[in-house]
């Protein structure tokens, strides 16, 4: 297959990498990335100046096909690499958004660059998947692995691009994997995504003539607890396959309002 | 009421001054809006990098309570008016964001940073609006006009605000004016979002040493053309109110995808 492989954590990032390398072994990948760090930028678009989408040969990076950085984010990254990249007969047959550093479940998918990547995969009409290893926040020891998530792809990539078409292509499918080894894992849940909150906090930061700065973080404050949403899937040691829609419309909401 | 009122073009936009101006004749404003134009920014929030807030006293702006401006995002200014803005006893009634220049219906909805500063006023679980006046794109001659999305909100506030309580500040209303007068206005439409897309197309620039750079710009694909859509409503000369959710999840898709 022909693959176009994106994130939010920017090219240099160690998942993009894994999961590229990983998959040039069977597949053409072609990598478009940000050219640095995207996280959070959700479906952030750039529209006030042009990009620049530039050729980069990686240092032992040798079975990618094409590797390309782009100073936008990672929507941007999907869109100039469907009309620059990808030209005449030569299309991509699946975008894959990831490995993301850190997970991508619950109100998370809001913020998310590595999601919002796969969506424009899925808007242009192509199978799109986002991929995170969900790697935990604050867990100090805690040492980061890809290799569940990069070998799950490897293996289900043809199933993943089935279910794909199987369901027209109208959602993207958002997969966590715990940040584990690939033998750890114990199967696969198809899941929706739980309904957990953060709560904000700003810590006060004063610059050199001693002015505030706020600098933003947050703690979940945990809501579902049940097995078919994502992140007790995730904590349970599957990996989490939720399907996520792009029409925003609260139909349930439209039944019941039917003038102001 | 207490107004928390934010947009995405910017603290000097005329959709938020002639908003904010307006209201604060009969409620307590605050506007905490970025400090320059950050359309399309999704729902980006600033993770990197600590954030200021400053206080700043617009020229002719008399009644407006607070007015501030951020150098970050609009779900930023939502996020940081929340904590340091309004503390203790003092909390907004509702969040408003916009008036925003130009449409945001059918896909706009997940590149706008008017409407993810209104989820971010639902999150914390407060009443909360996006309104933007439907100016079009690229219509030679066309004159912008606020008066007919800034009279609505006037006039309709109280219920808008009883009709989120009724829907428990679990979905944001979505609403568009046209561009017009709001004597031409013929009534009010409860929508969901249409289905266009839009077709991607990137300028070619050259800089001073000939390299290319590729600038975004799109057309929308018209998708559907029923009168319960939020496109067609405003076209008719109708105020469009659309209800929209935060959870992503496709529902659809779940009840038929039981395992990979």
């Amino acid at each position: 297959m022909n693959l176009l492989i994106t994130n939010d954590d920017g090219i240099h990032a160690t998942g993009i990498n894994e999961l590229a390398e990983c998959l040039a072994a069977k597949h053409n990948v072609y990598v478009v990335a940000p050219d640095i760090e995207k996280s959070a930028t959700s479906a952030a678009i750039t529209l006030q100046y042009p990009l620049r989408i530039k050729e980069h040969k990686p240092y032992k990076m040798t079975n990618v096909k094409k590797y390309y950085h782009v100073n936008g984010t990672p929507a941007d990254c999907v869109k100039i690499a469907l009309k620059v990249v990808f030209t005449g007969e030569n299309q991509p047959d699946m975008v894959i958004s990831g490995i993301n550093h850190g997970p991508n479940i619950g109100i998370d998918v809001r913020y998310s660059g590595t999601v919002a990547a796969a969506f424009e995969g899925a808007f242009a009409g192509f199978p799109a998947i986002a991929v995170s290893a969900a790697i935990p926040f604050n867990e100090p020891g805690h040492v980061p692995k890809f290799s569940a998530a990069v070998s799950f792809i490897r293996d289900n990539i043809e199933k993943l691009h089935e279910k794909c078409i199987e369901l027209k292509n109208k959602c993207v499918l958002n997969i966590n994997a715990p940040s584990a080894d690939y033998e750890q894992i114990k199967g696969t849940r198809i899941t929706r995504l739980n309904s957990s909150k953060y709560r904000d906090f700003y810590k006060e930061i004063f610059d050199p003539v001693d002015r505030t700065h706020y600098w933003l973080t947050c703690e979940k404050i945990q809501a579902d607890v049940d097995d078919f949403t994502d992140d007790i899937a995730v904590k349970n040691g599957f990996v989490s396959i939720t399907p996520l829609k792009y029409d925003q419309t609260d139909y349930e909401a439209l039944a019941e309002f039917k003038t102001l």
